[in-house]
């Protein structure tokens, strides 16, 4: 029940003198390649590797612009071939197939790669990524020894065939079919109607010659689920009989990566096609599998591909880092009105709203980055051990770790969509001219919310965890299956765990003022701000699970029950998802010595905390937790936290290291009084 | 004190019987056709002959993904002169010169525009609104004569060259300079600094033979701030002597519009090219002008031009009605996880959740539409009446104009942005997909909230009116007039009738409860739903002048004073345009007769009533406006009133009458449950 003890987070307690706010307080002076040794952490080597990688091959942000779509798909094809020949992209595969045996190596590095063209990002997701991760994880020895030196290498491109038409975030529910013919040992592949096409998939429209499929197993008659299959959809470039597929056209943006639709009209492929590490069909046709259940088994398989949402959650994060130095910088160069001084015009970073809108997303991006750190580590050390096909502890581990991984993902991405948006806004005209960056930021990104699974179905999987305590057979329920759970047992301890009696006693230990602790300790203890947000969560989970179980004990139709409480479970998970956020964050600014490093971060650390709390006042307010008194002092707090990260800013950004061939915008960084250097 | 008084407002105190959250409450059935009359207004006419032309050219929806920008750029302005011929784009010019002499239809006309490629709607901006507008607006019979036929028509392009790189929003700061010749009776044009350049100028690139120039005009030494002047840029399709254009290269949308950069060598024209509506130089090279003050005569100019800025508002509301029509048709038809019933996935939009990211969206965008409508006939009302140079009653009118024109502006293009996000996200991966229209809807309205007029600066525009209760004098300062004049006597005027006691007394006797009339009207009561709104603008707006003036009583540097204040500044305007908003929702809703179509109406107006109160509940607690309880109690009437609209959203966005040709999107709009139709 991880969310259910606030640990006494190890914090800053005894540094208050340090502390902003307190009147010792003397302006930082911020090291900069300390800060991003910080921020680089364990792989400094390999994100210096990403960014040269990026720097050489920076013209590829021009082509974006100035290619042909055929062209640039080209282009970026043969830039991530490029990238795969320095070993960039291949960190995660086992060294015997050429790759780097290093899980979180590889997270590091397609996290920093998201600061360069997203074209190029994407299409190594979908290769190794997704195609690869999917024979890696899925495939046995067979499949490995078959594929893998190829893809690592980049010698053959794949694609992953999930998605269908009809059936975006429901894989469960997909329509291809995979028949097992016993008399030919193969199995049939076939597209059954329009619905079920396979949809959006990367690498699918110009240069996949492998797909891994994933369809209903049929065998005798008897269905078993979703199963992954590697099936040749082009052979010397042509695409082979029985498969037919049609260019999903011009996107919003990506458009180096070459999407398409798939249909399968009775495609034979030979029974060892089935990726079989969690099933397997016998020549003679028995289907066996180690794990009996079949709703297990698909969420096992399908977990094994967690580390997309982990990859994609980091990319955004690190796609915000660009807009934010971008826009940071040009806010210390440009002038705009005559504010303090009649000869001269103020530096738009001098304004307060200005302040307001920039930097409380700068500190985010830290608080994120700092999450994001934690999600990869969990990554790396679940899955650089035993498998999840050998029953043992890990299982939970698991569990919370795709938990984890959805949270992430959602708050990283949405964060994306929200801060480059501030961003070319506050760049004005000049960030709606494309050689300034937003343009291929905003378009790429956009489609992060929804793709590796829709922000808000990953919200509920992850407040179901929360509702189930992470129990395997309950999580693996859909909507219907848990709002009927929820009226059973579980809820109850929910209830009770969640009462706001138990919640008080959990914090007051902690805090000064006792039963009274959200009154009297201080605005910038660390403590108080993560009680803040663990009250929140806890509250909002047994709300949830109250309102749930009120309807279904009236006899509602358990699905209109939980339709009515969806944006409280939504709520819920998000609140979950900011406390891990703020924990990663204040875990990490505890863990560095006294000085100045550590001042500034702890100002970051005490801006994304207040500006969260005050993005949800009204929550707390409405929940006891807040007097209005109180709660305007934090939004005064906000701004003098803005005021006293103001003259650091440049320096905070610097610090994410963002190669300076890829921020391109000449005019916006390069700005002087007299027009642009 | 327009914002002083709450007056009775016409309020349907009388129907209670027919509003939701009544038991006697009865779904309505929504007659789509007298909606969309609703809607439509008085200039029906106009805007269906817009949806006629839409039609007929909504081939270049696909143009624009299929064209290179040259190709491009050359079928828009063909598109446009095609349009320009059916009369649509001249309606606002008078009928001597083509025109069709009625301003309210020009803008109604723009408006619907909106709904289809947005290029085009912004080069006919830029033709008709901007270039002929200053033409009509600040030249005179000489100019018309020699230019109005010509520009309406569409034979004559021209560009309207305000903006410079280094002063975006500071128009008074521009840099380059007409200097007198008195000689040769000429002006010469010089562009004397890279930050003087004009930048971002549409029609500039590729097609303008004329532009309007806004320069310092400098006679005999001596400077008389900004004027306008008719300068040829090209002659036969060559770039004149003297004059350099510099393409803007690719943007993030409207990439129909040849947007370019222009400096001036030298550039001579005639003494006659000055648009000499405000002010005139003599032969001999006397400056005369009747308006006497600098700043006055600068901000009388520029408030002529005010019509872009309703226009663009007007925009970004279309543009909304284009994404949510998509949005809900494909809400209610896709369906996605099983919810209800274990043999059947549930549509969408039958999830609370996604009932909660739509519908308050669409009802918001109703009430802008109405907002839009009363901003609009104001303006035709003012323009229609006697000059500005007249001394007359209207100075007061336009000062109320440019105030409702930039905060509808504001809010208009915000919605625009926040809403086609939140489609696209609900349309998931096929929102992506650039046939599905968010991927040009998304890109090309994106600047909308940057140009004409960044939102931020006009809505401290519109705070500085509030604060100065819009004397002339007072409200063409810059920040740091504006600080200091706060310090002086206008402030104790403000903070006077601001104070909690006058503020809740102008209430209480339209309300039940008297002094308690927040916690004892019911929710429902627009009453109640607009003396919140009309509470929280005074309340703010006397907060920011005491704050004012308390920083400058204690000696603090009047910029920094401001810039301190700033949020609270841009949210006192906010909260403003807010409470306009309402008010011509609630004053709309109550004019019609009773029966189903008011009672969808009242629906939405509630729900965008309560969402609005909702989405700024922590302000009406943290000033003891709303209990948790109450707090609480809205955002469960928020949800209940989403349950209610539910049935009828289809309905509600068909009313907006959006072009079939233009939505496009067929796999979005024909699916059905075995794929697309």
């Amino acid at each position: 029940m991880p969310t259910v003890q606030p640990e006494p987070a190890r914090v800053r307690s005894d540094e208050s003198g340090v502390h902003a706010g307190d009147k010792g307080y003397q302006q930082p002076e911020v090291d900069v390649a300390a800060l991003r040794t910080l921020l680089d952490g364990r792989y400094a080597e390999v994100r210096d590797l990403v960014r040269a990688n990026l720097a050489e091959h920076a013209q590829v942000l021009v082509d974006e612009e100035e290619m042909s779509t055929a062209d640039f798909r080209e282009r970026v094809k043969d830039v991530v071939v490029m990238m795969a020949g320095t070993g960039q992209t291949g960190m995660g595969f086992p060294e015997e197939y050429g790759g780097g045996g290093d899980i979180g190596a590889s997270i590091a590095a397609f996290e920093t790669l998201a600061m360069g063209d997203l074209s190029v990002l994407v299409k190594v997701g979908v290769q190794f990524g997704l195609f690869g991760g999917a024979i890696l994880q899925l495939g046995t020895k067979t499949h490995h020894d078959a594929h893998l030196a190829d893809l690592v290498s980049g010698r053959t491109m794949g694609c992953f065939a999930m998605t269908e038409s009809g059936h975006g975030s429901n894989v469960q529910a997909l329509g291809t079919v995979a028949t097992y013919d016993t008399a030919t040992e193969e199995f049939v592949i076939t597209t059954p109607d329009d619905a079920s096409r396979k949809d959006y998939i990367g690498n699918a429209a110009a240069h996949a010659e492998l797909a891994a499929v994933f369809a209903q197993l049929e065998v005798d008659g008897e269905r078993h689920g979703v199963h992954a299959f590697v099936v040749p959809i082009r052979s010397g470039g042509q695409v082979v009989d029985g498969v037919r597929i049609e260019d999903c056209g011009p996107k919003m943006g990506l458009n180096g990566v070459d999407n398409g639709r798939i249909w399968f009209d009775g495609v034979r492929v030979p029974r060892t096609a089935l990726l079989n590490q969690f099933a397997e069909v016998t020549p003679e046709g028995r289907y066996l599998s180690p794990i009996e259940n079949p709703n297990k088994r698909f969420f096992t398989m399908l977990g094994t591909l967690v580390q997309g949402r982990v990859c994609v959650g980091g990319a955004g994060i690190n796609a915000a880092k660009v807009a934010l130095t971008i826009a940071t910088r040009y806010a210390v160069r440009r002038r705009q009105f005559e504010a303090t001084s009649p000869d001269e015009e103020q530096v738009l970073l001098d304004y307060g709203m200005h302040q307001r809108r920039l930097l409380p997303l700068v500190a985010r991006t830290y608080a994120l980055h700092f999450a994001q750190e934690v999600v990869a580590g969990q990554l790396h050390d679940v899955f650089s051990g035993p498998g999840p096909n050998e029953e043992g502890d890990d299982e939970h581990a698991r569990r919370m770790l795709e938990s984890r991984a959805a949270a992430t993902k959602a708050l990283g991405t949405w964060h994306a969509t929200h801060a480059i948006q501030e961003c070319r806004e506050a760049c004005g005209g000049a960030g709606y001219i494309s050689e300034n960056r937003f343009t291929a930021l905003k378009a790429d990104t956009d489609v992060f919310t929804t793709f590796e699974g829709d922000n808000h179905v990953l919200l509920q999987l992850v407040a179901k965890g929360l509702l189930t305590d992470y129990a395997g057979e309950f999580e693996d329920m859909d909507q219907l299956g848990m709002a009927r759970f929820v009226a059973g047992l579980a809820v109850e301890t929910v209830v009770e765990r969640t009462s706001v009696h138990k919640l008080v006693q959990s914090v007051r230990d902690l805090l000064p003022g006792g039963d009274r602790w959200d009154q009297e300790a201080g605005l910038l203890d660390p403590n108080y701000q993560l009680a803040m947000l663990r009250f929140r969560e806890e509250h909002m989970i047994g709300g949830v699970a109250r309102r749930l179980k009120r309807g279904i004990d009236q006899g509602s139709n358990p699905g209109a029950v939980f339709s009515r409480v969806q944006d409280h479970v939504i709520a819920a998970a998000r609140a979950h998802a900011e406390r891990l956020v703020l924990e990663a964050f204040v875990a990490k600014a505890a863990e560095l010595p006294d000085g100045d490093l550590k001042v500034a971060v702890n100002l970051l650390c005490d801006l994304h905390a207040l500006s969260t709390i005050e993005a949800d006042r009204a929550w707390f307010m409405e929940h006891g937790r807040l007097s209005s008194a109180r709660s305007k002092a934090i939004s005064r707090e906000v701004g003098s936290l803005c005021r006293k990260i103001r003259p650091l800013a440049v320096d905070l950004v610097d610090a994410f290291g963002v190669p300076e061939e890829v921020l391109r915008s000449p005019e916006l960084l390069t700005w002087t009084d007299t027009g642009p250097a």
